[in-house]
């Protein structure tokens, strides 16, 4: 994080940590960052962003120029504005490893510090959570329509600005995503850059062969030729000629990418035509407004796809373009520093209270088969998912290389039902509530509706 | 834009650079960013992302560290690197001003450069349009849906990362927004920043009465107090004892929040029991997932609503959260200089040639009735909506401050026919294309056709 992003907070966590500074300044909270509930057709999301946030836990500063625009709203004290210019995180966070796969009421960040210090943190963290995890779990839908194809983003110019333009390759990077076109994301992230050409490109040619021609020359071991700028058929034709041309030269054409049209039945006739010319090993790309289920569509035709390009419906996660991504205290201490376990009530938007830990039980076989949601001094078997990753403030914890990560995420999710990956899901892992959340819930629950 | 963007692009931008390096040093091309149809129930959009675009083509510069990266990748030649290392843009601009309102195939962004220069943009043109222009868009369909109400933006926690977290707020702004509770969007860009309280806040203390005497001691005349922790109809209760305490003390309580449950109710409720104890001046705010379509529900059935607050569902475009927004080549230059028009000639995906202006023409009352997207050297009535912003490279149009964008969006939106505005619009502005660029189009065609 850049230093000039410690504002970026919704104005009211500053006005109650005014507040809290007065009444508060002791007193402790617990926080959970979770998601209420799963978009249509997600029956599980893939946890990601922490890197960003520990990143933020470890920079954030107001700077004199932060203050000095405060001060100016006519709402903050000097004393709050003195505290605040000395500002540091002395809390714990606990959190999901990136990667890891997690379930609506699950909290994938919990964060226990002064209250104060918990709440400046919220929006950052949701806003973080909220991008890179709903790309992530889109993603990873998408990569498990393509079954063993591989697939890249390709959602630069669609993204939602300057930031989801590096954050949504890397969140796909780790969900199986072979690879992005955005250049700054892949030498930020070390993730693999790929690109092959436009129809600008094309048509600045005179002739469609030209510009081919040109590239191959250009790149002649690392060519990709978009051949439906004019007459698809007639595109391809004109590929296979490079091809030759290049095979002559000792060279190979990596391939020819379809945009636009009947990807079923043109890649079955550039297939057969690439095939009869001799050049079996130049791979067929599709891209055009492509998603998992158009995907899982083009291979159950029969498509002759070897790659796909994905763009838009990807990095907008175009059909749930937001989580339910929430940041609930659930406990807070009283005058003595015993943490009183705390929830909401209102209709239909009940919150679990207390300091809870996620344990994911196996079978035999290591296969995932139910998680349990419970106290974190509750005795569950099961592996815990939530590991402490900020301890007093410091950063203990080092995110490992992307390639890991990623690794991670595949094994991890090879591990539930494939059922849980279809793309129109037909089985709900269970996540069950444990005993000792049930009975603190309950008792909670009659207290509050006697206040 | 700082320089750490400048890699923020495709992959392909760069290849093909190098390809026009070697093939077309002197070639000069025109590239349109326009929208190709609109997203459901958009009846028009709102120019917005300029600023942005005016700023990259100022600081566009690759780093050394940028260049090393490249280098590495094993594509780019010695010769190209060293074109990119002494890179400056050399073209013209041509672009709407922020806050115009505009409709599909209208170019928005007219690139007219050395075609190396004018692709390497492609990327970040679109990206930055493509986000700024959709949110100003929805907003305004918000806005138009609020009437005479205050809308503010309450987006930060679910927009796509940092950069939407501050553009979106600019955006909605100029779309009529009154303020934003994004405290680094309200610094950097001087929109009013504005807040509430958090349920967390409510909840860290023992008694939701308590946690509303703390806020308005510290804040006393600048309250709004969430009712809905627990039970809203007590939370409106205890709202009413601040209220009361604070007028004695000679302050005004500015509002209460509801954020859930039947707002319709709720609202009605909270006005007369507000009303009854001499609380007419409390403004009653409604916030909790709403959009233009509950916003237009809940007015036309009673709500007694004074202010909205909005964040997701505007926040990431929720029903269109992406632009058919393209950038195309539409005319290049041959080997003497002389710039010929192209188009695409996919199916269905047929582009406009040329060098275009587009018209807006009024009738005698001052009301736009039509525009004409034309060639830009035809004579034709109407005001011409695209100006010069970049002059061989020199960026010669000063963003107004963003107070006169947002007047001049109201203004001119104001001009067109109310149908156009409505939830569910009953209306299409039509946009005639010119006789000039219709024959221009047809000669093209044929040629291609016969290519």
């Amino acid at each position: 994080m850049k230093k000039e992003l410690s504002l970026l907070m919704d104005l009211y966590e500053l006005t109650m940590a005014q507040s809290y500074f007065i009444y508060k300044k002791n007193t402790f909270a617990t926080f959970d960052l979770f998601v209420r509930g799963l978009p249509p057709n997600r029956a599980y999301l893939v946890a990601c962003g922490l890197e960003d946030i520990l990143d933020y836990i470890g920079n954030l500063k107001f700077t004199p120029e932060d203050l000095r625009y405060l001060s100016r709203q006519g709402l903050f004290s000097r004393d709050f504005l003195r505290y605040l210019s000395g500002f540091k995180f002395h809390g714990d966070i606990w959190a999901m490893a990136e990667g890891e796969i997690f379930f609506a009421n699950e909290p994938v960040v919990r964060v226990t510090a002064p209250v104060i210090e918990a709440q400046l943190m919220e929006s950052f963290l949701l806003n973080t959570i909220n991008l890179q995890t709903m790309i992530a779990a889109k993603a990873s839908r998408v990569v498990q329509a393509a079954g063993s194809r591989r697939v890249y983003d390709f959602s630069l110019r669609r993204t939602h600005g300057q930031d989801a333009g590096i954050k949504v390759p890397r969140s796909a990077y780790i969900a199986g995503f072979s690879g992005t076109s955005c250049v700054l994301a892949a030498k930020l992230y070390k993730i693999p850059a790929v690109g092959t050409m436009a129809h600008s490109y094309v048509m600045s040619f005179k002739q469609e062969i030209d510009s081919f021609l040109a590239y191959a020359e250009t790149f002649p071991a690392k060519t990709i030729l978009l051949v439906d700028t004019y007459d698809t058929k007639r595109g391809i034709k004109s590929a296979i000629k490079i091809g030759l041309y290049l095979k002559e030269k000792g060279y190979r054409l990596q391939g020819i990418r379809l945009d636009s049209g009947d990807i079923i039945l043109l890649s079955k006739l550039a297939r057969k035509m690439l095939d009869e010319a001799g050049l079996g090993y130049v791979k067929i790309f599709a891209s055009g407004n492509l998603d998992e289920f158009k995907i899982k569509k083009l291979l159950a035709r029969g498509a002759r796809v070897d790659n796909f390009g994905v763009g838009t419906n990807m990095g907008t996660s175009i059909d749930a373009p937001c989580l339910d991504v929430i940041y609930k205290i659930t406990e807070v201490t009283d005058e003595n520093g015993k943490f009183l376990p705390k929830m909401k009530l209102s209709k239909a938007k009940v919150t679990y209270p207390g300091r809870k830990q996620v344990f994911r039980a196996q079978d035999k076989r290591g296969r995932f088969v139910k998680d349990i949601l419970g106290l974190e001094k509750e005795k569950i078997k099961g592996r815990p998912l939530l590991m402490k990753v900020v301890d007093k403030g410091k950063v203990i914890y080092k995110t490992p290389a992307l390639e890991k990560i990623r690794d991670f995420a595949r094994l991890n999710l090879g591990r539930f039902t494939p059922a849980l990956k279809e793309v129109i899901p037909s089985y709900k892992y269970p996540v069950i509530v444990s005993p000792g959340l049930k009975k603190l819930r309950q008792s909670l629950a009659g207290q509050l509706g006697k206040n």
